[in-house]
């Protein structure tokens, strides 16, 4: 149902990316902008501003800026990450090189900047909101780097550093969206906290569905979370509530390094089982959803409108977006 | 002469990094920040600022944005350039990893941005210049990069690498501390242009100094430069003007892995003392300085001003500042 404002955002990128100098550094920025994607943080801008004005492309540079600021923390991310691939393609620092990826991310942060200081819909709550977002992407990452080599992660921690990492920029594209359609800030909050909330459950499902998937997961695969050691809700309130000698035995089944990974993760999952975590998780999934239907609630539009954005939120968990 | 705005940069610049969370992803960024420096891209704002107002305090966040963008630009350049040090201490990848760097990197950009954001005296003017620089200064490193696998590299390909990797920030720094000095265009315009060839000048009398030092620069590497391979207009220039056979005998001898430094340095010096080429980069050098000062002399400010920025002009390029 984003369908339209999808396709308003990939003929705006691909615009803009023409529109890039010829010089080589450009091309990793080319790159990714190409490598296509949901589009889902822009698109939610302009439906954000449509259901205030019906005008969605007053927020056009906004949602363009959100989507190339994602893209640059994706370039950064996968440095960080050693991650080969994206979008099922070489990811930049692969395809090029560190250097090459740190510097076209930098300069696509910038690009980004330029965009939003020429846009004629600018105000500074919207430059405080971006940057501000652009702080916490930042400490979210550096706090999941920071959990890789850390046991005692809280549940709370686990939150905290998901939001940062992933949910405040959906949030933010929402609330922008929301002021440049004319919201005032009762109802701008309201679509920043859905957002945050609806970002945390879907965040929350995509560690489930790591070791749980539905069948439209085929051929990934299963439980690579757990391979990798990172701390997901599932290892999160397993390492909570296990007892202090299983504990021992999963952390050393954790960091074996003998038996091969489809083993591991299979006697993870037992005791996932054994303290019927999948349960715990989808009750904070679930949790974290209604959270966020509460705020479409509040919001001062149509039922119409507000089913809409019900609608997208339903089809975002189940992964039809 | 200087030295009354560096104090005001330098406490405002504590007061910043002692007011940033506790978060270990800013230690970093605190570390660079009490690298010190002669901080004088913030101070020459704050000047310019002053040139026109008197009030040399309204341009104080952007002053402390400019100086921190480049202390971003740095923390990403050590890690490019393999920098094991930044002003005699470990560089920050090295101090703590390349993840760190990179991240902590990105998240002082945003700081940069909030702050900007978030002054009283911004305006799209600023924040569109401010952008478009750190565009140009990406362009320029990435064009710096670039070089360092070319050889015929022209004057002119030269002089437009450093004027985007060096001088547009200074010309920057000038021209935002006019225009909130409440400079009209023409003048902050003739502050840009000044900026961008005092920063040029500079950039060549540094290349110049690293073969050709004064005495100030004792116990420096003499000819560094040449043994990092790395295009000076010293090399350029060489390049422009030796005879083919020569050209051959240059390139072989940089790329020579036999011979020590000294010795590749005193044979290229040789080939720059056969085409006098140490008198062209002067020539080049001055005629940058000229046109810096030429710009001074058009600006519509007091004899005595005017002297103020000559007489900074002129102890910068004798590195006594």
């Amino acid at each position: 149902m984003l369908l339209h404002y999808k396709k308003i955002i990939d003929k705006e990128l691909k615009f803009f990316s023409q529109k890039l100098p010829p010089l080589p550094i450009y091309e990793p920025i080319k790159y990714i902008i190409n490598l296509g994607g949901k589009r889902f943080r822009p698109s939610l801008t302009l439906l954000s501003t449509d259901l205030f004005c019906e005008k969605p492309l007053l927020s056009i540079n906004e949602a363009i800026a959100i989507e190339l600021f994602h893209n640059f923390t994706l370039i950064h991310d996968d440095i960080m990450d050693h991650a080969p691939l994206r979008r099922n393609q070489q990811s930049v620092h692969n395809k090029w090189n560190i250097n090459n990826a740190i510097l076209s991310g930098d300069l696509l942060y910038a690009l980004v900047n330029k965009l939003l200081s020429t846009s004629s819909s600018q105000s500074p709550e919207i430059h405080e909101l971006f940057q501000q977002t652009a702080i916490e992407v930042c400490e979210g990452q550096s706090l999941d780097m920071e959990f890789e080599n850390k046991n005692d992660i809280s549940l709370t921690d686990y939150v905290k550093m998901i939001q940062l990492k992933t949910s405040v920029l959906v949030a933010c594209a929402l609330k922008i969206g929301a002021i440049i359609g004319g919201a005032d800030s009762k109802d701008a909050n309201l679509l920043y906290n859905y957002g945050l909330n609806l970002g945390t459950a879907f965040q929350i499902h995509d560690d489930i569905l790591d070791v749980y998937p539905n069948e439209d997961y085929f051929g990934k695969q299963v439980g690579g979370d757990i391979i990798e050691k990172k701390k997901t809700i599932l290892l999160v309130e397993l390492l909570k509530n296990s007892s202090s000698e299983d504990k021992k035995i999963i952390y050393q089944t954790l960091e074996d390094k003998v038996i091969n990974g489809n083993s591991k993760v299979y006697k993870i999952k037992e005791y996932y089982k054994k303290y019927n975590i999948l349960k715990l998780a989808v009750q904070s999934k679930d949790e974290y959803y209604e959270k966020a239907i509460d705020c479409v609630n509040q919001i001062s539009i149509s039922e119409d409108k507000k089913n809409l954005i019900k609608e997208f939120s339903l089809a975002l968990m189940q992964r039809k977006f």
